[in-house]
């Protein structure tokens, strides 16, 4: 017998089994089960009503919380396509998302309904724009909605080669790109994970990642999953993070790197009261294992490293823990914790090749392009068939990272294939270098960029930001990293700033720096 | 992108990040993943030269070892399908099982030589026959085999809903049924374990179960995924079980009740050698709580119960423990782990429904049958067209187990609907009865089943073992009972044996203690 995998099982059997349990705590708002999954239901009862279909897309610009979380497991009700758009983006690019989605309903919250009335009138193919807050005029109230939906809607049968989502993907490089994820992909990205790194119905997991980033790696439904508890957050602002932590009684949380940085880094007070034992996933960038080391040293939290892209799941590597690592040294612990690691049992087959598709040797130096094929890589990019072609050639799915293997067979992204910076013929990874920069003690942040060289074709730039207390001349930083890497790779320039371009997700954005690159003078 | 779900992936996937690990240990032979693999391959090649095609059947009798373990890795790379057979049936049972199967190559183990001696003439369609051991005239030896297979097979591609195996039912009510368990299938519940008991690679799983029943619950898949050993083990007498527990430090292994109960009571000089913290999946048949009780106080084990058939591959429910269990005391965790519990996230839906389909109310006393549909249930019957539509009428797969469903969901079995007593009107579980003869000090094990009686239609009759030491009378059991039970469940006589007779797996076969009710005299 073959029924379809989809995350809307977790919600049938959740509803069934975990009625009275809690499931969502947004602020003062709380949710069992029972009343979170009726919620879904009304609205997609409600959506029903406004007209929407199977195939249709629904998009949701909103931050995290109970409203975002019901639209992941309302619109696929319908058959429908649920489009989590980034809030941090401009109106410029929430217009040209919506259009390109071809949304038909737009959901979102109050901070948002400034910038929609900036675009609307371009905004031809939406019937309907639904306000998670008090309606503006021509705006659809949701609690209203909810309320008027009294019936849940027809079934509709979803097969699992039925688009679930379509995310967006940053567009640092070109415009953004529609992710087609399957309800098939979705499931076994969560399923993946859970074989991985277990969570039970006692796990309260806080949502310090944006839901709409990747459908929040897996969280959106696994936890949901097992009847664990979602709290919500709208921003991962550490103080709030420290709070709802003690608050909540949270076992789990995931961050990016950046935001690692700063919980690390947060007001000591907090700090001092947070529960040690705390699992983190990080992902989205690669961890330093300087940041890693002091996680886990400092707050006595345990860090899971994975890895992949919105294109598959987006988990496709965890660097799993084997017995013979078990004798490592808490510093050698974090090194080998900031490598992307192996394969996921259900993610399919990973590999890290050359430009003729071969697999790089096993030797930790090789250079290579990560390469997936599996059942977490995307059914393709919506209404992008050129690029659809060119980023799955050959049966596999090109992530545009480069890495190494170790002779374990451990990954390590050494960076972007964009961000490799070629200095007199020599390959320098901005990563390696970003990460001898952070064990200065008075490093907090940093990020080593590329610029036009006239003797080098290109050299390395640093930009630092510094701990609050803490200083440090480009002189002693340039020193320390002779002592620590070869000298081509010591940036020929310092830059000292307050903070560094992020994206949504905590990701640096590089080719902003690059593009401040003009600013740069040697201190 | 979709790619196939086999369990084969989990082999290609340990092959590459395992090889060097401990793969399988038995008796004084052990091989890594690399040569268990390669020793698969090599197979796989040997019956690809014998002319083993797509589609085609290769049956295996022998008890836990290494071959059984190669064979499942081997036959499916062809596409072929294996079929382990029950070695504890008669040669003609062998013989139905063979030609019903249509196997053209039958792999036996050197006890069974003289069985296939017997029946060989009968057995026309099977081409080859391989010995695992000193080969007889008219037989291929399994190790030459091997040798002689330099190469691996040609690729051959196999899709999710290809059938992966043949697993024949112990076939008490009728002819043996050959269920028909795909690739999916297998993938699936393989994974639904993992979820829910999660493994890791530090883990050495001792082989006390059959590796031919239902495809050993799940574990010559789910021990190679993570890259655990398997521990091998021809038959689970407890001495042998300490023994290897010790030697090979087990972490991990299955249990029918009757083996732990067998566990439970083994010699004691063994047994206080035993490490704490071994983790235990009991199946099989529904284990007394008593039988928990001890195994987790007496040795400090970790009980998991699990349930299922053969025709659902086999898993479909489990008994979780929840945040809200955590208070329980040692006794009502032990009745609380009695239960089947509640369907596996992977597994699909599972109901306790009245005669028309209909769900029973959930409190713990409404009998009904237990029902499944999802990924986990057998595409069928093979050659059995009629069984197949019986068995999956209405979209639903029939166990044919009688339950009850408590108000938190909890599923219990109350007995096999075709073992439930009938006495005057009322339904007596054998189960319930055995479960409280069991709490009983001198009782070592039980067996209840309903004998034809004039006046109230059936009366109960308990078989008793009594432990070694121990003496009880039937009246003393008969007084003991009837502080526990409604009067009209105290069976109306007691029969002492030394011991019952048991299917291969550690199941009491009832219908063996009906037959010889004509014996039963009371004492």
């Amino acid at each position: 017998m073959e029924t379809p995998l989809t995350p809307l099982e977790f919600a049938r059997r959740s509803r069934k089994l975990y009625a009275a349990r809690e499931a969502v705590v947004d602020g003062e708002r709380r949710f069992s089960y029972a009343e979170f999954l009726a919620r879904c239901d009304r609205f997609a009862g409600a959506l029903a009503q406004l007209g929407v279909r199977k195939g249709d897309r629904v998009a949701i610009i909103a931050p995290n919380g109970h409203a975002m979380l019901e639209s992941f497991y309302a619109v696929p009700q319908l058959g429908a396509i649920v489009v989590p758009i980034n809030y941090r983006l401009t109106p410029e690019d929430f217009a040209y998302l919506i259009k390109h989605s071809g949304a038909c309903v737009v959901v979102a919250h109050p901070d948002y309904f400034q910038a929609i009335a900036q675009i609307r009138r371009g905004l031809k193919r939406v019937r309907h724009f639904v306000a998670l807050g008090e309606a503006p005029a021509g705006w659809l109230d949701y609690e209203s909605l909810l309320a008027g939906a009294a019936h849940p809607p027809a079934p509709v049968t979803v097969k699992e080669s039925d688009v679930l989502a379509i995310n967006y993907t940053s567009g640092t490089t070109s415009r953004p790109k529609g992710v087609m994820i399957t309800h098939r992909n979705a499931w076994m990205n969560s399923i993946g994970f859970l074989v991985h790194h277990p969570m039970t119905g006692a796990d309260r997991y806080l949502w310090t990642l944006p839901m709409f980033h990747a459908n929040g790696w897996t969280f959106v439904w696994t936890v949901t999953a097992v009847g664990a508890v979602h709290v919500c957050l709208p921003r991962p602002d550490p103080a709030a993070v420290y709070e709802r932590i003690v608050a909540e009684r949270v076992t789990l949380l995931c961050a990016a790197p950046t935001v690692l940085i700063g919980i690390a880094n947060g007001p000591e007070e907090g700090r001092r009261r947070l529960p040690r034992g705390v699992r983190v996933i990080t992902a989205g960038a690669p961890p330093a294992a300087a940041t890693i080391g002091r996680i886990e040293s400092e707050l006595g939290w345990q860090i899971t490293h994975a890895y992949g892209l919105t294109e598959t799941s987006p988990l496709i590597t965890v660097c799993e823990l084997r017995p013979e690592h078990a004798p490592l040294q808490p510093a050698d612990l974090a090194t080998l914790k900031s490598r992307q690691g192996v394969e996921l049992i259900t993610s399919g087959e990973v590999r890290v090749v050359d430009e003729h598709g071969e697999e790089v040797p096993h030797d930790g130096a090789t250079l290579g392009e990560i390469v997936a094929r599996g059942n977490v890589v995307m059914k393709g990019y919506y209404r992008d068939a050129k690029a659809t072609e060119q980023a799955l050639r050959g049966g596999w799915f090109h992530s545009g990272d480069a890495a190494v293997v170790h002779p374990d067979g451990y990954i390590e992204i050494r960076d972007r294939f964009k961000d490799v910076i070629i200095s007199g013929g020599e390959n320098i990874s901005s990563i390696e270098v970003e990460g001898a920069l952070l064990q200065h003690p008075a490093v907090r942040e940093a990020a080593v960029v590329g610029v036009p060289d006239t003797r080098w074709g290109e050299t390395p730039h640093a930009f630092v930001v510094l701990r609050g207390e803490a200083s440090a001349t480009a002189a002693e930083l340039r020193e320390f990293l002779r002592a620590r890497l070869a000298h081509f790779k010591v940036p020929s320039e310092f830059k000292f700033v307050d903070e560094l371009p992020k994206t949504a997700t905590g990701k640096i954005q590089k080719y902003v720096l690059r593009n401040r690159r003009s600013a740069i003078s040697a201190q």
